[in-house]
């Protein structure tokens, strides 16, 4: 029998208890589950980073995996905490649109309302959901409690506007920076499947710096240049070679890009 | 049948071998355990902040779970390692007061001194006592063996004096801060049960800066301003919404503050 | 029955989705293999700290279990991936030198090429070998299937020199700084076994700074002073009780020093 597995996904950082205290819960509701973090290093409140990165990760895991997200600026507010089930996964959330990428991913998904209290840690503080609801929650599902008996099925669930490139002109598009990774690849928003710009004449622009070359890998890239390599994220990013695109071009994530052809 | 499960205090960071090194030490010992982080990025020796996110995270745990600390500035010296044993889980430890609050939290504890010296890892280094004497010790605990096996029991235990607030004037209490977390929440050492200030005249003095507003939760706050909360942890806490309050106080883990009243 | 156990060792950083994905790979492959972090936090592409943190950690674990090391410089480019079996540990890296310390410290190993393409994540893709050769192989490994279904023995593969101390005169010898550690502890390749300098008069000098006394632990130390040590990674190691000799020396891996008897 192999254990139920869930992964976890916060901007709550490793230096503090936060974590610790949540697997704990977990551990106390579903012993043996096997717990698996994805990043607790989410930019506080970053809920685009967060929605990207859970995006990248779950399709790696095995079905009947449970997600805990908890990103969460709004704790303590009205916003509510859903499950949304997708693929064979479930997602534990607060309903901020963390989720959106993955809605964006399985069209075929389902989303509830969380308010089966029996099922929080208690009491229930003001500030610490992470520990409360979502975490215990989360166990109760992985332990073999249905998603009818967590909550109703709701629509009207948050989904936010992560842009899409748009055509600004002829020949030109606006897009947007998604994240920048610890390598410096900048991630944008310009999918490979929509895009393909080997053997193309093509200007990508980001404040006053220009990329206007292609890479298969990192080895073929020239030191200090920057080129669009086809990312394994599934969109294209910007590199250099043993350095830091990101730093070379001040990018930051959410920043703005533009494509002419 | 559920798998032991064994938490990593530590202020060894992630970068180094040496969390992985305990680790494997633990797995040879006790096949199957269940490893869990609380956090391994306690500052260098910081004994109070250890000891406070141990008090924070041990009681979500399942009893029967062994916790593990490591914050040892005296390694190689006379200090003497520990296993103490309160409401149901058993912890281990260096003899210089990291069980502090656990103590307080649990009057009805036992310690003993770690002694079977046929239970630790060989040969044992003068530096790194974490990998030698700790992991093996903790996961031979967790493997089944009877604390009375570890060591005889003892009474003249460190306890530090962490500060609870004293009275000072007619109306007038000093505190001291316990730690400041990754969101900028600078955590007091006024317990919530203690103290009950909404809606009530008070001031909160830390340098320069004063606090008088009480808010249930972020949402409530106004941006840029300071707040007294009812934080998760059981204790007051000053805040500031999606900002740093810790960066606008210059707070630091350890410092003073008065409180008016 | 006890779990399979997989430690990982990369300079993935554990603030994006890579580590977290390949995990998912591994489960998916291998439900219920107990995966424990070494470290994600080498420097990025630095070969020679891997090989040092793989060094120290591996023989804590238990025989059988499987290392998975990416760090990997020359993803997408025509560096082999290889399998290396020594002393009933498996390894699974790139064939860049990342394993050469572990080649010196068990001479009886055998080295294989990974060909056997049925056991990638398809599609593989140009930049991310970590999740789509590296997990998957490691996985099935650690699932059962015999190194020798996973590719054909090779004996040439990387072995860097990661230089031992040379002697360049009479009583002079020129070693190296292997890593600085969290504390600030400076490891040098002076390996313990064959220097003992306690009661000897010597001179180290890192740049223009000078150490000539040895400690046997941190509380011999006198605040702000430089000592050598005998370390737990079986190494001469510089350092200072409660403070950073790394700072102290501006001392970075890599860097040259000289010791005079």
């Amino acid at each position: 029998m192999k254990p139920p597995v869930i992964t976890l996904l916060t901007d709550f950082g490793s230096a503090d208890h936060y974590v610790g205290a949540m697997k704990g819960v977990m551990l106390s509701v579903c012993p043996g589950a096997q717990l698996v973090d994805i990043s607790h290093e989410i930019a506080p409140f970053a809920i685009t980073e967060a929605a990207y990165t859970l995006a990248q990760a779950w399709p790696c895991f095995p079905k009947g995996t449970v997600h805990l997200v908890v990103v969460d600026p709004g704790v303590g507010s009205a916003r509510r905490p859903i499950l949304a089930e997708a693929a064979g996964h479930r997602f534990i959330a607060p309903d901020n649109g963390v989720l959106t990428m993955l809605f964006a991913q399985v069209s075929n998904h389902k989303v509830r309302e969380i308010t089966a209290e029996r099922f929080f840690h208690r009491p229930v503080s003001r500030t610490f959901h992470g520990r409360d609801i979502f975490a215990p929650v989360a166990a109760h599902v992985a332990a073999g409690v249905a998603p009818a008996k967590i909550g109703k099925r709701i629509d009207d669930y948050v989904r936010l506007d992560f842009a899409s490139p748009t055509r600004v002109g002829p020949k030109e598009y606006r897009g947007a920076i998604l994240k920048t990774d610890r390598f410096g690849n900048v991630i944008t928003n310009f999918k490979l499947q929509d895009w393909e710009l080997k053997g193309k004449s093509f200007e990508m622009r980001i404040g006053n710096s220009r990329i206007s070359r292609t890479a298969s890998n990192y080895a073929e890239m020239q030191a200090g240049e920057l080129y669009l390599i086809e990312g394994s994220a599934g969109y294209l990013e910007i590199s250099m070679n043993q350095a830091s695109a990101a730093a070379a071009l001040g990018a930051r994530a959410g920043a703005d890009l533009a494509l002419l052809l």
